[in-house]
């Protein structure tokens, strides 16, 4: 007598979950908003336990690591427009001057102290000493950074409302790669011999 | 010799901030796509220490507490499609099934040991224990809850992809309010009796 | 002499229709945006005339019927943000408290009449009895019911503002699952008995 | 004792419904996204009750009439990207050959039969001989038209994915304003007879 | 000693520019958001030589012609949401009457004299002559035309806010295709007599 | 006789073009979606002749100039997202390193030879050498710059696919604030001493 309702309401939505979400198959064709959907899910595609447990290891220049989950290291928010990844900063560490192509940044200080700030477009800069228990918004696209200016290590959790924000950091852009020298000298002002001594630190060439 | 330069773009571009952020003016009028903006923002409008800082109030029935730092508490926000909140779980507290109508969901354990899982659309369950440092995603709309499994107190922050996500607690929202008891009598298949029983706990009337 | 014109814009768009529509071939790769698109589309691909000619079927417990037309079941709309359903009410019957994750809903009475209503994310109810010819608005993620408070069969007619909007009805995401009672019972507040009718009722485990 | 689950809840969510609708406010300032929001929303605002019950006057020359309900004419779909109209087509009616610059449209035949089509941007015809109870879509910005084919007076609904989707009827596009004939006659290699006769029937001038 | 830096960030962040770009790979599946992604894109993906650079062929009827740079001649702008065209006419030039379905337009005078207009949904006209320099914008969706009024050759660029915006050319939408004369006649109120006369000109049948 | 349908379509759609445009009032209230629309347009708000007719000044240290047509400059476009602006490039002259953070930017040369490149997120360099009629894509968020290389002043035109693209110039970002030497210097890696005297050059403090 029951069973009617079940095999009605069953059968007509069976099929209708597909868009509820769509964990990134990898290995499929991407497209403009992210990766194919997976065929079939599981509960694990919905959680990550592995990523943001640990410390990133910030035994390296700027004493400070970024440990993303985005849809490629999280399949399971391919699509769904939101992302997180976790900040660690030893003492005196940075997160240099960067943006996030794609999304707005809201950060969330677990540990220690930060200074963070960002630029607008009209150049004027937005501040703040960040504690424990503090947030802070990084409008999209702008330049920002964070600085651990405390006495112990920081670690802090930054939101994404994209699935695959991006994140360019200054430096890397400029520095990392064959941009050659006079480019950079032209388009940022910088003198060549700065220029030469960061490409020498972070592996550029030209 | 240099002021050319700083003129030029400076004139140029001095008014095209507008749009790097909307702070939410909560006085002026609000429009589909949030609150209009305030004339002029600062560095205060962009962090907030207030709220996420301290534990809420788990002295409750449910033994839980929701902090949201959403548009209307956090105007930074507005407009930016990202807000966050924090959640409070005192041992066997729960924040009760729930959907969010208009955002994802990515939760991340700070404390504790959560008993977390939605629903989708074709009524399977995806649940998960998750621990400190572990994160789920909530996909759009569908209904969710969690648990505190563990033998502390458990604190987690929730990030969302709009300024705005709303929360409709289903219990509030059917015991609540004066929706008549054979209304949702009809609608839920719940006994009458249940009914009242939780009306008289919520509040409701009818 | 007239053929050039014809010549030189037939060249030149010839392929930009792809855009235009996107019929679902439902059994390509899908990504977040929906299914992928057929190689060709014919006249048939835009119409459906199968579904929503008869009633659905409403001999069952709540006597009435959803008949859907998603991208799933009417790849027309697949990538058009756009769709429809029919619903059937007998008398006393009833479309059960649901959401929609991914659209906001407008009901049309074509027969009958309704007593209809959604509660907002501050738990007021907003409910209307609805005649022939009347409409309604759901916003989109809320609780929502229908309800024939009429004397003859009812029918309506419902679009959503996505082509693969979702429904998630509160009953079946509780009660059709291997949700444990335990769990449901501590996220709804209901009484345990009352659950495990439910489950009877709707075929859940656990 | 229950009291405060009641008094936590309800007071961190009081305000957060602003954004689960956005009754328009004609009176307001209009942006972008629509119109501003009413202050306080009221059950009558999201239903209609007016405008679909009863059929259009097609005693006109086109035998049709179109009955809106936009955000204009049922301001509590403003900001839900949502919306519906009514045609009424007598025996022989037309809805003219027109556009709806902002949304796809969906038709569902109630009463009578109606030849639909479509055109696409590669200058293909879709089109369909519907009947009561079929469906069809028309993908957004599209020239499309409808015209009742049967012996009876034919009824449909159109349902939109915008609130606010424009209509842009082709001959009152073209013939009830004061663009001179000349133009008209470059941009369309109408003949200037053509045009001045049509001008003289919609009203146009120049 | 600088490696880790270079190391950290590097191997983090490697696989995060999937989506900075989507360079339509034409030969993959397309979906609703557009061409599948190319796995590897290289610097000739990012810009265009062959088109826009030369005039097009005006030697037609109409004595225009239009050159776009969509996403299908060029892959680089898929998933990116803009793209552009050029407009070649010839003195008495004429692009026709046209929508564009899916975009806004912002049309730029490079050289000589053009009269363009649209017409809004409400059928005013909205015109305007148009110098070397001058720019102007047509909303999405709405009719419009560029009629070359000088003494010399013109020459625009036209963006759009769409990878695809689609060109709907009313005259080949009415008369280059087999709708049928009487189905034209019927929604256009044009005379059968005018309508064959096009039909002839421009390819039609029926 | 034929008033009728004159009087029938124009009265239902008399007031429905709200959503055609929204001609920016810059003296409104600002939303999220950009400026209150302007109660009534003319068809002088859809153009604009007096800003990119003329070359910009290039009489700076850049030897370059910018002219936007946003929408605080052209408030036709408010609302529509997309807008234009236009580059001078004397011999030599530089567009400097800069982001939009809210579009993607097409590039049209009109006139001599401009070396321009963007960085993706994972710190590729993509460049082209762009002469008369090229066009390139830089996509949104990622840094990008054009270089005069030729031998004769140079003209672009950049459209965008907002109405408020934003500017951030990397130089003026750091160097013309009162961002202190020693975050820079942290957050960069840049040299005190290059630090200050660049914002000797370009107005910088702190």
């Amino acid at each position: 007598m029951f069973l009617p309702i079940f095999f009605i309401f069953s059968f007509l939505f069976s099929s209708t979950n597909a868009a509820d979400f769509c964990v990134g198959d990898l290995n499929g064709p991407v497209g403009p908003a992210g990766y194919s959907c997976k065929k079939t899910a599981t509960e694990d595609d919905f959680s990550f336990s592995g990523l943001l447990r640990t410390a990133g290891n910030t035994s390296n220049l700027v004493k400070a690591a970024i440990t993303p989950a985005f849809s490629t290291q999280f399949p399971g928010v391919n699509g769904l427009g939101i992302s997180i990844a976790r900040l660690d900063l030893a003492v005196g560490g940075v997160i240099p001057m960067h943006t996030h192509p794609r999304a707005s940044e809201l950060i969330l200080v677990m540990d220690g102290t930060l200074f963070a700030g960002f630029i607008s477009s009209d150049n004027k800069v937005y501040s703040k000493s960040l504690n424990e228990g503090d947030i802070m918004i990084f409008p999209q696209g702008l330049l920002h950074f964070q600085i651990n200016t405390g006495k112990t290590q920081s670690v802090a959790f930054v939101s994404f409302n994209s699935a695959d924000p991006g994140v360019q950091i200054l430096d890397f852009a400029l520095f990392t790669n064959d941009l050659p020298t006079d480019i950079i000298e032209g388009t940022t002002f910088l003198d060549a011999a700065q220029i030469k001594k960061l490409k020498g630190v972070l592996g550029g060439t030209g």
